[in-house]
């Protein structure tokens, strides 16, 4: 790359601000300009369905509100923040909005990961900017660090707690032994988890944000569809006796880490050192760890959600825009194809729960052994019926989808009486 | 402020390099440039005393190596990267740099701290900018973090570890019951420290950094003489005896805090809950805790020295200068003038060391009465002599400065064997 060469595009200055969606980030964003910003930036729209319930008396007179798209798109506006979220019918407005010369700043992770790298495209076609640093956990200047802070490392792994609800779930099922199901009801009562808790629980919340990561971080030209997903559900309160006895936790962990022509990405349960900084996040915290060649590890915390954590972030992209005169600031599009598979080589946490009878340990070890697995060590916590006993086994460093292979093929037999699970280990 | 007014400089494209001072950090700049960047950065000068001791192979033959700071002002450099540190001479190559019309990159955190304000005057007056965020906490991107990541907050207050001596030796001597001076030699011997530890121990290094930390995080106008230093040498085994009964343990904690008018600001050793990030801080890491009005507290930690690390800073701001266009992106001359003074609202831990006899309890409470000061528990572990005894009080919460007047005033009474102790308790 020739110097020079992405600074060459003229952006226009920003000033005139509409926001799209005026829920609880959209009104932190609106006080946030309102109190600290009112000489900088001018609200001029406010675009939302049924706008009369919407209309707060702390806005100024002057800003318009409006249920039609088109009066945002028509009006002489520098910059939409799109904060609406969802894939449609956000990405119509913030397309629109690129294409009638306005930049953007959305907060909006599924749109982002789903058709970010096109909306750049669109953004640079039309000379403006998409700036995103909400849509990864929240108020935590990650985006930001990743993209500037750290501009100056090759950067090989990012690994991270990306979804607070998950994480109160499983701290509930490991402090009070609750069932999941309890956990995720309680989640849902105190509006922690949505009715429909399959995003967060099942990790497609995680994964969008994943996926962001994995672009600006290791440049990954990677899809939310190739990175798999492992739901928490799976997680009982024995999961983590055991993984106590291993000095471990267990939290929903997202990491990708390029090893080669190879992308390592999943979303999944995985047992964390209690030594870790991961194992330390508490309820709605997010914290993210990258890698770097040659600074090592460094981290990144604070709240992953919220409306006025999430407003820090918009508003700091809004003031970045505006300083940045001519120089292209949106993240580019991701250059980097790699093969992606959910294949990281860590030691493993097996639980297997079978009706007991003798020979069961020997012919697992031996499927291991098939496997070329060493199993490093059996635990087995007494009080359990025969019939419904559960065991572990902990695997020494392999690959997971050997493991995953293994596990299949002692699955098939019929000592179980439920299905294997098995988790990743992180190393300390 | 105007939109738009700090971005009407016109800055020069960023492309040759020279670097001053080619030691630890300035080889693994100059290795990551020739590594990655050789196609953006061409790397003109190394500057350093004595040249022929320091030429390597691996760098481009047409490197001019000079040990005549003139040959780099007079050549067509764009960027100075100042990696010698110290004040002298290091401030006049900086002036004389950027008067040429270079901007410069520093990882000099005593020049920042005591020049930067000037040094950014002169840089915006040659149309130039300084940049510095390798200045604090090495590789971890904190200073872009507060500068940019968390632009829309409103920062009240920083709080962190940023010198690893420091925690090396308190960490020596919790886990090993070694005296301090042990702990101190044993740091000089594997090269943690320096022959003259004062810098890192008695707070100097961390509180160059708490200066640079307050002006791009609070926009405090202040300089380093104005904040506080407490030296850790006062720490003994004991200390941590007692901390741990506190469920706390020691750290040299560098913190400011914006109060109304008031900027409380101090480098000294203090007693760190368990459950805070700053208590599992290891070896060499610094961390930093940013609390931001809107946002929350925010969390950034890594390697806080180093040369790979600090090279990391010192290249992302390169990057950034390369890609700023004609945006200003040096952090500015801060504006907010405040009354320093180390003045913390606290808990505190206090340890008197007495020659036992009836009446001390008594006479320690009653002063702590006359200053309005409310005790919360009196500490004293078995097994020491009555000529030599050490117990601790835990005061509620109130003002160090009110803390520090009382103990005074006991210190007077002729029970004392050695001078009183008291230590801030950060709250959880």
């Amino acid at each position: 790359v020739k110097f020079g060469t992405e600074i060459s595009r003229e952006v226009a200055p920003v000033r005139k601000v509409a926001i799209a969606g005026f829920g609880t980030v959209g009104q932190a964003v609106a006080k946030i300009l309102s109190e600290r910003y009112h000489e900088r930036f001018e609200l001029t729209h406010v675009f939302n369905r049924d706008v009369a319930r919407k209309r707060v008396p702390w806005l100024s007179s002057l800003v318009q509100w409006t249920e039609n798209f088109d009066d945002v798109v028509a009006a002489d506006v520098d910059v939409l923040l799109e904060l609406a979220g969802g894939l449609e019918p956000a990405g119509t407005w913030v397309r629109r909005a690129l294409e009638s010369g306005k930049s953007v700043v959305t907060a909006n992770k599924q749109l982002i990961a789903h058709h970010g790298p096109e909306l750049i495209e669109v953004a640079q076609a039309h000379g403006q900017q998409l700036l995103f640093g909400a849509s990864v956990a929240g108020g935590v200047p990650v985006l930001s660090g990743l993209q500037q802070g750290l501009a100056g490392d090759k950067l090989v792994a990012v690994c991270g707690i990306l979804n607070g609800t998950c994480n109160f779930i499983l701290t509930k099922v490991e402090r009070d032994g609750a069932p999941f199901s309890d956990a995720l009801a309680e989640a849902q009562q105190l509006g922690f988890a949505e009715a429909d808790s399959t995003d967060d629980v099942d990790g497609f919340d995680a994964r969008a944000k994943l996926t962001i990561l994995s672009r600006v971080a290791l440049d990954a030209a990677v899809a939310p569809e190739q990175i798999a997903c492992r739901s928490i559900r799976t997680i009982q309160s024995i999961d983590f006796e055991y993984a106590h006895d291993l000095k471990c936790t267990i939290r929903q962990i997202s990491r990708a880490e390029v090893n080669g022509h190879a992308l390592a990405a999943s979303v999944a349960p995985a047992l964390v050192p209690r030594t870790s900084p991961l194992a330390a996040v508490q309820g709605g915290q997010n914290l993210v760890v990258a890698t770097g060649v040659s600074g090592g590890d460094i981290v990144f915390s604070g709240a992953g959600a919220g409306g006025n954590p999430t407003a820090v972030a918009v508003v700091s992209d809004l003031l970045a825009l505006s300083a940045a005169n001519r120089a292209v600031i949106s993240p580019a599009r991701p250059q980097s194809s790699y093969f992606v598979a959910p294949d990281f080589t860590t030691a493993h946490y097996v639980r297997f729960t079978v009706s007991d009878r003798p020979g069961i340990i020997a012919a697992i070890a031996r499927i291991f052994s098939e496997h070329e697995i060493n199993i490093d060590a059996i635990l087995q916590k007494p009080g359990y019926p025969k019939t419904n006993l559960p065991f572990v086994v902990t695997l020494e460093p392999c690959k997971t989808s050997t493991v995953e292979r293994a596990v299949n093929d002692i699955a098939k037999l019929d000592f179980n009486v439920k299905a294997p699970l098995s988790l990743s280990i992180l190393p300390r």
